[in-house]
């Protein structure tokens, strides 16, 4: 039997997440960071497909990918599709991608049934949402939105090139960064797929859900002061062992983490010097991250939690200063287009769940500006930023029935 | 008061500490590392005070400096006095340096007195005991015992400069290192003075012990493999978080410290990964440094530390290798030099106790060839590998007396 259009469409997307996860700075993994060579690489490939999908298409002083559906009659307020096409380093070949990639075949669904959409409709593939290079997350939706901090060009990596040298070195033009106008406006409806990056779906045996909104997030940095000193001679009660007291402190994190089930606790880094196997450690610093579906909460656990280290370093008579690096509130979904969402999903599934994001996104950034939604595609073992991250080409299926019929019923209902 | 020439010589033995603790690559610090050019600067320093005191010196081809008391009549075997002057980074001021102006003071003593020895005496001075740079210890006592292992020189350290290449950037012939003849030959007796690096002197209030031998000494390589993942969604049973599994067997490791009063137990090094605060680690890898006065008693606690380990793996269901990267038996100082030393120290204070040391010193390589023995001086609340390193000015000048009295008995007693 000839493959249908629907199909020949459905086959296209997995097979260029597959090609896209071959562009990568790491020949084994899947690694591409903000204005890499690979993110020139897979930028011309957007481009490439947007084009094929029948959008006009360009790419931005930034190298975010802009594809924008040529439609005489459309008007605003416009609805924006997309994600983010970076990754950490070696990631997996779904978290971001798949969003932007599942947007332009949405949208070569709907130009192949012949759709006129009433609105402007935009596909928008961000180049930095992970903030793998400058430490600072969603470069790429903020300067959409006009809400791109430029002193962020001068921030420098850690080979010590600048925002503004990495542009250039890629050929792009610093200057036009001020120049050049927001595309996503107050009023304008911004939707992103994403993968889970939990478990939720898998436990409901559902492919898809509704995102309500995105948790709290702090992030602390803890360092610990102790005394260094010679591992052969000094004995128990002379030590004031930084490491040993850092490890009590992240088994106490780790007890925060079991405490409740919507938070999430982690130490993901930790430096200790001198960090020689003969030398007790001096100093510790470690991270923790902290994530609650509210503000509220999220400083109740703080506070209690930084009580607890603070007694854990008073019993052990070793210093201890704690800063808050990183903070923001939790982001709600708009109501229109999470209703929206449900029903839609509710003709392809059983139910259509709604789930709070414990990861950040681009459409946490992007509710700042205009009206945002979320829809999330289960993966396996609520696995990600890992190789092994998985999603079923089944679940990718649904997943552009759905999104085809979100993109519709959104154009359709909004204003009416 | 016009000055002696004995306190003349005590003056300037402190002086001299002084000015090798100015002689660093860090500008606040103490820091010299093997073949760098404040080595070269020390070991100039070192020369020149060699022959103030009336030795005749110059520096080896692996850049130890030797002193030789020139003397018609002296025989074999020799005794041989000395310690090492490189540093770890970020050194204290007493630390191998003590142990080498202590030897240089004590011959311009013996030579002030009009005193002839019956034997070759040398004072030694070791360019590389610490193995900061190229991860190897006792370099320089080993040259001058034979033992050096050529295959060290194609070594290359942290900036990838091999020791081949760091010796003929600071002017030395590699070539020569293969020709050269031991110094330190079987029969020959050497003695080292030491800070003890313990707190055990300052307990009983004495500024002098006789050592009796070096701890047993094993170090540990953990790795734990658990599994990366999203700190911000991964829920706590979906987790294999390698750092809280390390965290653990580190306290584990710190259970085992307080276990018995002999035992050290120490993890200084630890490093994970991805290392990045929103990512849980999948994988970490510590140092254990285990110390204890005999080996047999080393490895009983060494297997039971293991097997805790191996459980605590299990229950959290992470990976676990452990490898023995290095291990050395325990030391005993020749029985004559201990009865000798224990004699001279009487002289001086209320009973010469007589301490086991934890620390790795030359006199474990250099025991391989030849009688060992070794004093220990009281140093600050047993505090080493640290800027508050400290022995006071009268313990020196006590260390100085009882030095001056063990040179002179093992040189008439040694043959009668």
């Amino acid at each position: 039997m000839p493959e249908t259009p629907i199909e020949a469409i459905e086959r296209k997307l997995l097979e260029r997440i597959d090609i896209l996860a071959s562009i990568s700075s790491d020949f084994d993994g899947i690694t591409r960071i903000f204005l890499s060579k690979e993110m020139d690489t897979a930028a011309k490939l957007i481009k490439l497909w947007m084009n094929n999908a029948g959008l006009v298409a360009n790419v931005d002083p930034l190298q975010n990918v802009i594809g924008s559906w040529p439609s005489e009659n459309a008007k605003a307020p416009a609805i924006h599709l997309g994600s983010h096409y970076d990754t950490v380093i070696n990631a997996g070949r779904f978290d971001g991608i798949l969003g932007l990639l599942l947007s332009i075949a949405a949208i070569e669904v709907l130009q192949t049934e012949g759709y006129t959409p009433k609105h402007y409709i935009n596909v928008l593939g961000f180049c930095d949402e992970e903030g793998v290079r400058y430490h600072t997350t969603f470069l790429g939706s903020s300067f959409l939105c006009g809400t791109f901090d430029l002193e962020a060009l001068d921030k420098v990596d850690e080979q010590g090139i600048s925002m503004r040298e990495a542009l250039k070195a890629r050929g792009y033009d610093a200057e036009k960064i001020e120049a050049t106008k927001p595309i996503i406006l107050p009023g304008d409806l911004f939707i992103e797929a994403h993968i889970e990056q939990g478990p939720a779906l898998e436990a409901l045996d559902l492919p898809l859900a509704v995102v309500s909104g995105i948790a709290a997030q702090t992030r602390l940095e803890v360092k610990v002061t102790g005394k260094a000193g010679h591992a052969g001679t000094t004995p128990p009660k002379l030590r004031q062992d930084a490491l040993t007291a850092a490890a009590e402190m992240i088994l106490e994190v780790e007890k925060t983490l079991k405490s409740e089930e919507s938070l999430r606790a982690t130490v993901g880094h930790i430096k200790i010097s001198p960090n020689a196997s003969n030398a007790i450690p001096g100093q510790a610093v470690f991270s923790i991250d902290l994530r609650y579906p509210n503000y509220d909460g999220l400083q109740t656990t703080k506070a209690s939690l930084m009580k607890a280290l603070k007694a854990i370093a008073n019993q052990r008579e070793v210093g201890i200063v704690i800063d808050c690096v990183q903070e923001t509130g939790s982001s709600e979904c708009d109501p229109f287009i999470q209703e929206t969402m449900c029903h839609s999903l509710s003709k392809f599934q059983e139910g259509a769940p709604t789930l709070l994001s414990g990861a950040g996104h681009d459409t946490l950034k992007i509710a700042q500006t205009c009206h945002t939604g979320m829809m999330f595609i289960r993966c396996r073992d609520g696995l990600s930023h890992h190789p092994d991250e998985y999603t079923s080409p089944q679940d990718i299926r649904a997943a552009l029935k759905a999104w085809v019929e979100i993109i519709r019923s959104l154009d359709q209902e909004l204003d009416s």
